[in-house]
C-alpha cells in the first residue's frame, strides 16, 4: 500500500502500513493467515505449539533434532523463581488475571543471567524463558486464587498438556490436549495488532523484552482487544437455549448493538482460525458432555449472519473469538483466563516482533516510534496563556 | 502538518502527526514547551508539581481551594498497600528500579475501589492514586535495596519534599526540595514521546490506566528514551576534570560518537528545560559542595557545541538530560534512580493522555491503534510454502 493512500490523523493508524515485517501476512480478502510463509491451516493441522514458536523465533521450520532441543530448552525454563508464587499469594483472589500476568511476568528476569546484554541470541533465550514461564505463572494464579496448591511442571508432557496439567492437577486426555495445543497455534501471531504494536513500540526504545512483553499484556487486557471471547461466552450464557436466538438477534440489531464474535477489522470472509476452531468446539462439547455451547454458537452464526445481511445488506463473518469461547469453556477453563490463554500463546509472536524490531537489518528505521501530534488546545489569546498567581484566580 | 507530507513507512512515525491533542505543544524551532497553553518557563518559576498535575489532569489552573483539596487528596493516597513492600523485599537488590516500578505499579489497583468501572471521574481518581503511589514505591525500593527501613510518608511535606524524605529519611532543606519540585515540573509532560505513545496505545484498547502506565514505564526504561541522563552522568564521571574535555570531545567526534545530552529529536535550539535546569545544577553543586559536575557540564557544553559546529557545520543544543544529570547527582540521588524520577513526574502527563485517549470527545477515532504492516517475508515460490513433515526435513 502506498504511504499516503489513507489518512493517518486521528484514525488509530487503522490500515496504514507503517513498517515492513517478515513475520506474518494477513490477507483479509482471501481469508489467509500466514506465519513466516506457511498457511495457518497447514500449521494447525501438522505442527504443535513448540514448532510454531521455533518457526516464529528462528524464521524457519526446525529439523527433527532442533525441535527436540528446543522442546527440551523450553522444559528447562518452566520452573519460575520461587518469589513468583510468594508474590501471587499476597494478591487479592479477585484480581484480574491479566493484571497479575502483567505484573508477574518481569519476575522471570531473575532466571535470565544475560539480561541487559544485547544481542539476538540473548533475546532468543529470554523469549524462550518468557514462553515457558508465562504458562507457569498463569496456571499458578489459576490455582492460587482458588486456594489450591501450585502444581509443579511435568516434563513428560508437551507445552500445551503441561499447562492444562499445571492448571487442573490432572493430565489431560490426548484429544483435549491436542485441541488446546491447536488453540495455542492459532493464537500465536497476527501481525501488527494492538498488543504486538505495543510490544514493538516498547522494544523500539531498546527496553528489554520482559518490559515489552509485560506492556503487551497490558495492551491485550483491554476490552476492545483480548477480552472478546469472554464476551462471546457471556452472550452464549445469556442466550441459554437455541429457541431464544431469534429474539436475541432481533433485540441486538434493533438496538444497534453487535453480535459478539461476528465481524473483524481485517478479514472480509470467515476468519480462517474460526473455521479450524468450530469442529474442535463441537467435538470438545461432546467430550465434556456440554454440546449446548457449540450448538448455540453454530445456530447463532447462521441466524446472525442471515439477519445481518437482511438488515445491513452486507455480509458479516466469524472471527477467532466466536468458537474459541465455547472450545475453552468446554475444557473447563474459567472465562477470565481466556485472555491469559491468548497471552501465553501470543507471547511467541510478540517475541518475534521484539526481535525483528531490535535486530532486523532489513528494515532500518531511526531508533524509536515517536509520532507527532497536532496541538489543538486553546491558547488564551494570540499567544500563550498568562499565568496568574494563585491568589488572583 | 498535512497527513502525507512525510513518509510513514519504516520511519518510526517520526514527525508524522497521527492525532490531535490538547495537552502539550512543543515548538521545536522556537524552543517553546507549553502545557495546556502555559509556557514551561512560567510554570517552572511559579507552580509546584501538584499544581502541574492539576493543570494536566483537569485542563486548567486550580483555584486556591481546589489546589488545597487536590494536595490533600494526593496525600491521602501516599500510603500504598502493604504487599507492595513485602513484594519489594523478595526482589534481588540489583534488580533494575525501572523493572521494579513497572511490576509494582499495578499493585496500586488494590487501593482503587472503582477499578473496572468506566468514567472519567474514576480514571482521575486512579491518576491521583498513581501519582501519589509511584513516588512511594520508588522511594521504598531505594530504601529496601540498600537494606534500609521503609519510611512512612510525611504529610506535612509537599509531594517533592516528601519523596526526598521517604528516600533519604531526612527532611530536605527548602532549596533542595524546591529544585527537586521544579525538576518534577519540567519532566511532567512532552507530547507524544515514546512512553506517552505507549500509554495512549494501551489505553486505546480500553485497558485501565494502571495497565497503561505500567506499560509506559516499560517504554521509558529503554536506553534510547529514559536513560539518557544516566549516560550523561557516566560521561561526566569518565571525563573527571575540565582539562580532559578537549581530548574527550576529539575522541568522541573522530570516532563518530555522540556527546551525551547534546542534540534532541524535536528542539532546534536549547531545550527550554535545560535553560532552567542549568542554574539549579550550579546552585545545587554549591549546596552539596560538589561544584565539579556543573563546572564540567558547562565547559563541556561550550566546547562541545563549538567542536560540533566546526566539524559538522551545524549547531547542536542542550537537551533536558544535560543538566538534570548533575542536578540530581548533586542531590545525592543514585544514578539508576534517575529514570524512575522521570517516571514519577511523567506519570502526570501519561495520565492526562490516557484520559484524553479514552474520554475526549473532540478527537473521535475508531477504537484502538492498529496500524498495518507490509509483509516482506519470503514465500517459497509464487504461493505459500509447502509444509514438509518433520521426518522429511
Amino acid at each position: 500500500m502506498d504511504d499516503c493512500t489513507l489518512p493517518v490523523m486521528n484514525t488509530g493508524l487503522r490500515g496504514v502500513d507503517i513498517a515492513s515485517s517478515k513475520i506474518c501476512d494477513v490477507q483479509g480478502k482471501k481469508g489467509k493467515l500466514i506465519y513466516r510463509g506457511f498457511l495457518i491451516q497447514d500449521l494447525a493441522q501438522k505442527a504443535n505449539f513448540e514448532e510454531i514458536c521455533f518457526l516464529l523465533l528462528y524464521e524457519r521450520l526446525p529439523k527433527k533434532d532442533e525441535l527436540k532441543d528446543f522442546e527440551q530448552s523450553l522444559k528447562q525454563k518452566r520452573q519460575v523463581p520461587e518469589n513468583v508464587f510468594s508474590f501471587l499469594k499476597t494478591l487479592p483472589i479477585d484480581m484480574n488475571p491479566m493484571d497479575v500476568l502483567q505484573m508477574a511476568t518481569p519476575l522471570l528476569i531473575q532466571n535470565d543471567t544475560n539480561i541487559g546484554k544485547s544481542g539476538v541470541e540473548n533475546t532468543l533465550y529470554s523469549a524462550e524463558n518468557l514462553i515457558a514461564g508465562m504458562a507457569t505463572i498463569t496456571a499458578a494464579w489459576g490455582r492460587i486464587r482458588n486456594n489450591k496448591e501450585v502444581i509443579e511442571p511435568n516434563n513428560d508432557l508437551n507445552h500445551a498438556a503441561n499447562f492444562l496439567y499445571m492448571l487442573n492437577g490432572e493430565i489431560p486426555d490426548d484429544e483435549t490436549a491436542h485441541f488446546f495445543d491447536t488453540g495455542l497455534v492459532l493464537h500465536a501471531e497476527h501481525s501488527f495488532n494492538a498488543s504486538t504494536f505495543t510490544a514493538r513500540q516498547v522494544a523500539s526504545t531498546r527496553a528489554h523484552i520482559y518490559a515489552a512483553i509485560s506492556a503487551a499484556i497490558g495492551s491485550l487486557s483491554g476490552a476492545l482487544h483480548g477480552g472478546a471471547n469472554v464476551r462471546v461466552m457471556k452472550m452464549l450464557k445469556e442466550i441459554g437455549s437455541v429457541d431464544k436466538i431469534d429474539n436475541y438477534i432481533n433485540n441486538i440489531l434493533s438496538s444497534g448493538g453487535l453480535i459478539m464474535g461476528l465481524g473483524h477489522a481485517v478479514y472480509q470472509t470467515d476468519d480462517p482460525r474460526a473455521l479450524i476452531l468450530a469442529p474442535m468446539s463441537k467435538r470438545m462439547g461432546q467430550i465434556a458432555n456440554q454440546p449446548i455451547w457449540y450448538e448455540l454458537s453454530r445456530a447463532l452464526e447462521k441466524k446472525g449472519k442471515a439477519a445481518f445481511k437482511a438488515k445491513k445488506q452486507r455480509e458479516i463473518f466469524c472471527n477467532v473469538d466466536f468458537y474459541s469461547a465455547s472450545l475453552f469453556y468446554a475444557m473447563g477453563i474459567e472465562t477470565d483466563l481466556f485472555s491469559p490463554l491468548f497471552a501465553i500463546s501470543r507471547v511467541s509472536g510478540w517475541a518475534a516482533h521484539v526481535i525483528e524490531e531490535q535486530f532486523a537489518m532489513a528494515a532500518p528505521k531511526p531508533s524509536l516510534y515517536r509520532p507527532g501530534a497536532e496541538y489543538v488546545g486553546d491558547y488564551c489569546g494570540p499567544d500563550e496563556c498568562v499565568y496568574t498567581d494563585l491568589d488572583e484566580r
